[in-house]
This record gives C-alpha cells, sequence and structure tokens, in this order.
C-alpha cells in the first residue's frame, strides 16, 4: 500500500520536518491539566474494584501521576487524523496531487482526508460500507469528498477502492500503514512537550506518554518522535472481544493481523498495521501496552467529560482509563515515578445520541 | 436580605475593584470562537423553522454575527457562580467571615459558596430540600459545606436558614439578590471584553454579550460592568410555562415574582431577584430580553457540545439558542450589524446520565 521507495525514514528528524510542512493547517491544540483527575490516579483503587481481576488481594498501587491532557478532540475535523492526512497530502508529487486521493474508512481519517484534499483543492474519494450510519457519510460529504458506497466485508471495499484507482487514478492514503501518515501524527508529541514544560508542575517535561492504540499510526508517530528524549512510550487498547491485538501479539512476538471486535472504542477496532508493528514491537521505543474493560472505558469517558468539560469518543478515554484503572501501569509508577503522565485525548467525534445510548442503561 | 448600608454601588469601577479582589482565587476562563456556530448564526433559518410562530411566512432574518463563548463552564466549582460567592465572602468583616455563611441552593451558588468558604476556611451551611438529587448533596459536601436537609417549601427552606442564623450567626450569602454578588458575576465581562480583542477578528471589541438569566446575578453584573462601553446587553431566558418572567415583566414595566416552571433550563427557573430587576429594568444597562423554547435549548446544547466539544449545561445554551434561533434578536443584528456577539456559556455542571436522559427520545 505504501510506496517505500519515497518513504521517508521514521526519525525524530522526520516528525520535525512533517511538523513544518503541517503546521499552516492544523491546530497547535491546548493542553489541559485536572487537579481532580491527577489526584484520582494519584490515589489507590479501592481493594473492592480489584476484585475478579488478577490483582485481586494484592495491594492496590499507590503510584505518583501528574496528568496532562494533550486535547486533540480539538484538532480540525476533530480529531488527530488531521496530522498525517495533511502530511500525505503535502508528500505526494505535483502531479499525484491533481490526480486526488481515495481512502477506505468510515471513521475520522475519512474525515481528516476530505478536509486536507478541500483544503488542497483536488478530489477525495471515500469508499465506505453501505450499512454505515448515515451521520458518518453526511459527515464527510460535508467535508467536500465523494463517497463510494460499498459492501461491507474487506474484500469487497478493497474491490472498489481498485475501481476508483482504476478510473481515477487516485492515490491510495491509508489510514495508518504508511509512513507519511505515522510521521504526520507524530507531530502531536513534538507539540505536546513543549507545552507540558511551559506549564507549572510541568517544567521537567513528560515522563511518559499514554496513546490509544488502534491502527498503530498514533502509538508508532509517538515513540517515533520521542527516539532519544528519554520519554517513556505506551500503548493503550481496550480489552473486549480481543481489542487487545497488540499487547497479545508482543506476548508472543508476532502480529495479531485480523481482530474482530465491538468494543465501545470504535476507532481501535482494527488490528496494528504493518509499519507500526515494526516500531511499536521495538522495546526501545514503546515500552509497553496495557488493556482496560469496557466498564473502565466508560468510566474514563464518563470523568473527562463530567469533570473536566472536555467531549471526547470512547477511543480517547482508553489511555485515560489505563493510567486510572490498570494496576500494572500504575505500580510500574509507583516503582518509578512519580511522573509527569502525559495522556493523548486522541478525538471528540461522538453524538449525544451514542452518549444517550452508552450510559442511558448504567 | 442584604445590608445595603455598606453594599457598594452598582458602577463598573465596582466591578473593577471586585476583580481585583477576586482575581486569585478564579479562572481566567478561556474565549472560544467557532467557525461552524458563527457561519450557522449568519446563514437564514429555514422557512420551515419559523412555521407555527409569529415569524411565519416572513422571510428569515440574515444577519452576520461573529460569536466568541466565554467559557464559565471552566470556572472553579464549574459554574460562574464562583465569582460571586468570592466576592461576597472577601468583602464580609473578619469577626463576620469566623461565623462562616449560609444559603439555600441546590445548585451552582451552594457548590460555589462551599467553595468560597472552604478556600477560606471558614463553615459553610447549606440548606437543601431532604429530596435534592442525591449526587447534588454529595457534590456539595465534596466541597467541605454542612448540608442542612429541609422541607421542599420556600417557606420550610427560609425557616431551617433562620434556625441556622440563630444557631451560628452565619451570614446569609443568597444566590443572586445581593450587590457583592452582582458585582463578583460582573467581572466576567471584564475579562471577556479584554480577551475577545486579542483575537484576530476581535479587534473592535464586542457589540453585543447575550447571557443567561434566571434570579439575574450574572445579567445585572455584566450590564453593570458595561456601563458606558457602547456593548449592548441582552438576556436570555427559556419560555417554558412562563420562565420568561424577566421578558413578561418588562412588557407590563413591573417584575414578576413568583414562577412555577420544570424548563430544562434548570439554573433558570428561580424568578428573577429585586435588585438585579433594578438594573435590568433600566433600558439604558439592558437593551433586551429574548426567550426561546425547550427544543431550541436541545439544539443549541448539541451544537456546543458536538461541534465545539465542549461540555455545558443546559442553562447556558439558553443564549446560544437566542443567537441561533430567535428572529427578533436576529433581526435587531441583521438592521445594526454585522456584530461580534459574546455568548457567556455559563456552567457546565450536569451528568452523562442527565444528557442520556434529554436526548435518548430525541
Amino acid at each position: 500500500m505504501t510506496d517505500s521507495s519515497r518513504a521517508f525514514p521514521l526519525t525524530r528528524e522526520a516528525v520535525q520536518g512533517a511538523h513544518q510542512l503541517i503546521m499552516p493547517h492544523i491546530h497547535r491544540t491546548p493542553v489541559f491539566t485536572s487537579c481532580t483527575l491527577s489526584s484520582l490516579a494519584s490515589t489507590p483503587q479501592s481493594p473492592t474494584a480489584l476484585e475478579g481481576t488478577a490483582h485481586e488481594g494484592h495491594t492496590p498501587a499507590h503510584p505518583g501521576i501528574n496528568l496532562f491532557f494533550k486535547c486533540e478532540n480539538y484538532q480540525r475535523a476533530g480529531a488527530f487524523k488531521s496530522r498525517g492526512a495533511f502530511h500525505a497530502l503535502a508528500r505526494l508529487s505535483d502531479e499525484e496531487v491533481q490526480r486526488g486521493v481515495v481512502t477506505h474508512s468510515s471513521g475520522n481519517h475519512a474525515q481528516a482526508l476530505a478536509l486536507a484534499a478541500r483544503t488542497r483543492g483536488i478530489p477525495a474519494y471515500v469508499v465506505m460500507p453501505a450499512i454505515s450510519a448515515p451521520s458518518k457519510v453526511s459527515v464527510t460529504k460535508a467535508y467536500g469528498a465523494s463517497v463510494i458506497p460499498s459492501g461491507p466485508t474487506s474484500q469487497e471495499r478493497e474491490a472498489v477502492v481498485a475501481e476508483v484507482i482504476q478510473k481515477t487514478d487516485a492515490t491510495l492514503i491509508p489510514p495508518y500503514d504508511h509512513s507519511d501518515i505515522i510521521l504526520g501524527q507524530g507531530t502531536m508529541a513534538l507539540e505536546f512537550e513543549e507545552q507540558v514544560r511551559e506549564i507549572p508542575g510541568g517544567e521537567q517535561g513528560l515522563h511518559a506518554i499514554v496513546t490509544p492504540c488502534g491502527g498503530g499510526g498514533m502509538l508508532s508517530g509517538v515513540a517515533t518522535a520521542m527516539l532519544g528524549t528519554g520519554t517513556h512510550v505506551f500503548g493503550a487498547e481496550p480489552s473486549f472481544q480481543g481489542a487487545d491485538d497488540c499487547r497479545r501479539g508482543l506476548a508472543t512476538g508476532s502480529r495479531i493481523t485480523t481482530v474482530k471486535t465491538l468494543t465501545i472504542a470504535d476507532g481501535l477496532r482494527t488490528p496494528v498495521g504493518e509499519i507500526p508493528w515494526s516500531v511499536i514491537s521495538d522495546p526501545a521505543k514503546v515500552r509497553g501496552m496495557f488493556a482496560v474493560s469496557e466498564e473502565e472505558i466508560k468510566r474514563a469517558m464518563a470523568l473527562v467529560i463530567e469533570r473536566m468539560k472536555l467531549l471526547i469518543e470512547p477511543s480517547a478515554a482508553v489511555p485515560v482509563a489505563v493510567v486510572l484503572f490498570n494496576e500494572e501501569f500504575r505500580k510500574l509508577v509507583q516503582e518509578e515515578g512519580p511522573w509527569n503522565v502525559g495522556v493523548v485525548l486522541s478525538g471528540g467525534n461522538t453524538t449525544l445520541e451514542a452518549i444517550g445510548k452508552l450510559f442511558a442503561a448504567s
């Protein structure tokens, strides 16, 4: 899928180069702090909270955690994906750019690519399963993309993409398995480390960054950006129905390529991609992966929305849940901390209707 | 209820004095802009949107509106009420302060007063109906207040307040009918006008500010702060079950003192107070009041939460609804604009459960 002959090497310098290119087009999103959430993260969980887990009966961890939140929910098109999309387009040749771009996605990447294409004044073709939520189709169209329906399976989807490419000669920009996308997502971390140092209490910089991991574009980008800085990089996944494919793959040493999960963190249902895996599976780059339950994701999501007054989508709550509820992560910080921990609030694209459904039954 | 012998006159200078006093204790909350909402506000409503209203069949207004949002949902304790509470406490004598403060409120004022009292290290007594939502009681207690239950009627509540005062000699700090509270709330407007001038597109400052109006503390404070500046000040109320008591009172020239409404904008169910009325009823200070329907409030709330990713409570959506949907306001801006319009997002104290109930049925 990627034109590796032209791909930039995955280095911190290449991320800095990407940042220069996309800066005119993206928001330098704000970094928030929260006394309430930092204090909660630094308080041991109750022993009853650990019942039924591997940590039942153990003394709950007592880490020192000072939290910083990078608000990519305020990024253009509502998620970090705009960084990768603008960068991938910036790297196309003049001739390629004229022919337009194509992708298959029903999520934030589709909207980001549509926005980036509109900004360049070129066509964007987005292949979406015909059964996609009408709201997602209309948002993608509102950003100026041509939405082309496909069948629901990945084979059907790829057949339609191939058809579009044959007709239009558009360039495929996949959502994460592409080095320009990875470098673009990594720019988030460059801003994050600078911004934290300007905040009272953040003078020491970030000891750790925790990002969500679906296809792994963001996690591998952040790990690339942080190379040599001393900041530990961690990934966060839902555990529901095996959505923690990256964590499980690392345990066995080989990438898991198929996942079928309906986790509420719908941006993280996809297995980790090949190029992201090449970064994430290097323990010098990503120090660990942690998984959390659906209930923990919901509790973290409610805390961020109700206490911090920030709208985030479920996927963005996953790293927050790791910091608050994952005992393995918390024991690590207890041993090595206290730490300034940066959490990436990856996106805010959800609706009150969806929130109503998620939280009505609870 | 107020010690008028000691009350400061309601002048812009007095608001500036209040600001100096409370600045160490409150947040200078951010001002947000939104291309999406400004563009929506500057687009005529569809003729069908006006069906069944007094404007049916008329050409929809086409105002030029550049919106600025003052995010008091990020204020301490989650609402602008902290401004008035910290100011009222700052104005007490050393002797009074030692005896503590008392109020009756089940809303944002109770939490704000509890926070201000805790900061001063003095007791706060909050009289709340025994039937109050347990979540509201526990939040108020979490801020360190003693919560004292009362019966549900205002007579029963006032009897308990009188009892508390007799026992403790605490000073009553009412939620809005008090000049120190009004001056405190007005400090919001001093920050707002400064901040807007620093934002690209806001160099001309604010032509108008629209604030919610319940008891009228915020609206009268803003009108006081803006005296002589040329900024037009408007109030926004729900129309449901007569909650637009201030608008109706102005139409007949006399204050309405009783309102029974269950509008979703629960911070605005109370009738306007006597001292706020003395300001609001002066057309040189407040230029107009506008009312909106429950459906309009919900639509505005969804737009702010989903598009701006900001959690606001229903009361905070009321001025947004006026700007987007009230044809009288919109015709006025069409005639006199284009305007920079400042909207006060007054608070963010709601829960996902409450949002679920509000939006599940829609």
